[in-house]
């Protein structure tokens, strides 16, 4: 355990929401430009945290089998309408609740990452390794700056973390064997997922991920590679 | 027809063997270093132009369905065993085989092609459209310094162009409708496979991929929207 489990590792690849991007922040940001577009009020830091609640039920559908492969752009969208039916908002155009799904595109990336990250390209290949789809990580990456090589992960496995064909398949895809690459991640049982099938584990830090009140993955669980502070503090520890 | 065609363009899709890199002055020169190594005298331009001459009867074999899915690197690297045979090279270690086999992971871009993506990146998704698979595309664009956005084509479509599904389903991962795309290529040939799809094409001039008597692909054909001589003019064309 710590820096030297990493030594043999070529890529870095990386869990995104939550870890690369604050979502809680940027989808109250853009829940209160739709509020105020379309006359809604809401707590949207209320609604963005339910939203995200939904987000792994709608995935286990998937996950068991009882419904076909869908994209997370559908199962983002599916939960939306769901929840602005709980709150009452019904009737608004199509395009609409379109562009606020799409909050989940224009999420913004933590203060460090796009600086870390960059340093981390020279050396390492960096891939997505989110439940996020292709077009989803592709347009947050061209708004954000996020200098990914490759964009792996769900859409490329066809199946959700933390089921382990999505790393394996995505570790073969770049032609290396696990062990070659590395989760980063702020979530413990994604890091757990991953070891298992033989990633190393680096644990990021990103204590307010779920706002002031955070309880969880506040601190790395036994048998995780290494654990940093943040990206540029990665950046350090592998001496980029 | 003209530049005016790629008004509602958001992604410009590339073809890379030719179009992006030089493979045939790469692959020769990666054939003086395997033959240095191993003591073998061949004329390494005609084994490039011959290796290069069975990619697509390997690619066929998928296509037709006479064999299941396999990676261009499998399939380059079966065809690099029947040529060495073929020239009665026998006997060569497994990983000699595989390093030369990589040389298509260590095509040199032609020379303005980086500055030129480099400018296109700015208001276009960059995505590679190529039968390369993943790994390949990955390793290429590190070692060449090529700053795609996502990387599409054969291995995530599942299917080799010019079968329309390879195009279709690249459009489809960017979230983008066929004619928001553009493909970019120095083949008319997958040129007109994806027009006829619904994408919008440029023709890049690569008037040396074959050597000096090159005799095709010196023009662009009828119903190619526009022609450009390389990345740095298309750049021009469109105002980045």
């Amino acid at each position: 355990m710590g820096i030297e489990a990493l030594a043999g590792v070529k890529a870095l690849t990386y869990d995104v929401f939550g870890t690369v991007v604050d979502w809680r922040s940027s989808v109250t940001r853009e829940g209160g430009e739709f509020g105020r577009a379309h006359g809604i009020d809401l707590d949207w830091q209320a609604f963005a945290d339910e939203w995200r609640g939904l987000y792994q039920p709608s995935m286990e559908k998937v996950r068991s089998g009882q419904r076909p492969w869908a994209r997370l752009d559908d199962l983002h969208r599916e939960s939306l309408v769901a929840l602005l039916e709980k709150k009452g908002v019904t009737g608004l155009p199509d395009d609409a609740i379109d562009h606020f799904n799409k909050a989940w595109h224009r999420l913004d990336p933590w203060p460090e990452a796009v600086a870390g990250l960059t340093r981390l390209k020279k050396r390492y290949i960096l891939a997505t390794m989110s439940n996020g789809n292709i077009a989803l990580m592709v347009n947050m990456a061209k708004r954000a700056g996020l200098p990914w090589d490759v964009i792996l992960g769900a859409e490329v496995a066809r199946a959700y973390k933390p089921q382990p064909e999505t790393y394996l398949r995505g570790a073969e895809a770049l032609g290396l064997k696990p062990e070659e690459c590395a989760l980063v991640a702020a979530h413990n049982n994604d890091l757990h997922a991953a070891a298992k099938v033989g990633f190393k584990t680096v644990f990021v830090l990103r204590p307010t991920e779920h706002g002031p009140g955070q309880t969880k993955d506040l601190a790395a669980e036994p048998g995780i590679d290494l654990a940093v502070a943040d990206f540029q503090d990665l950046a350090d520890r592998l001496g980029c």
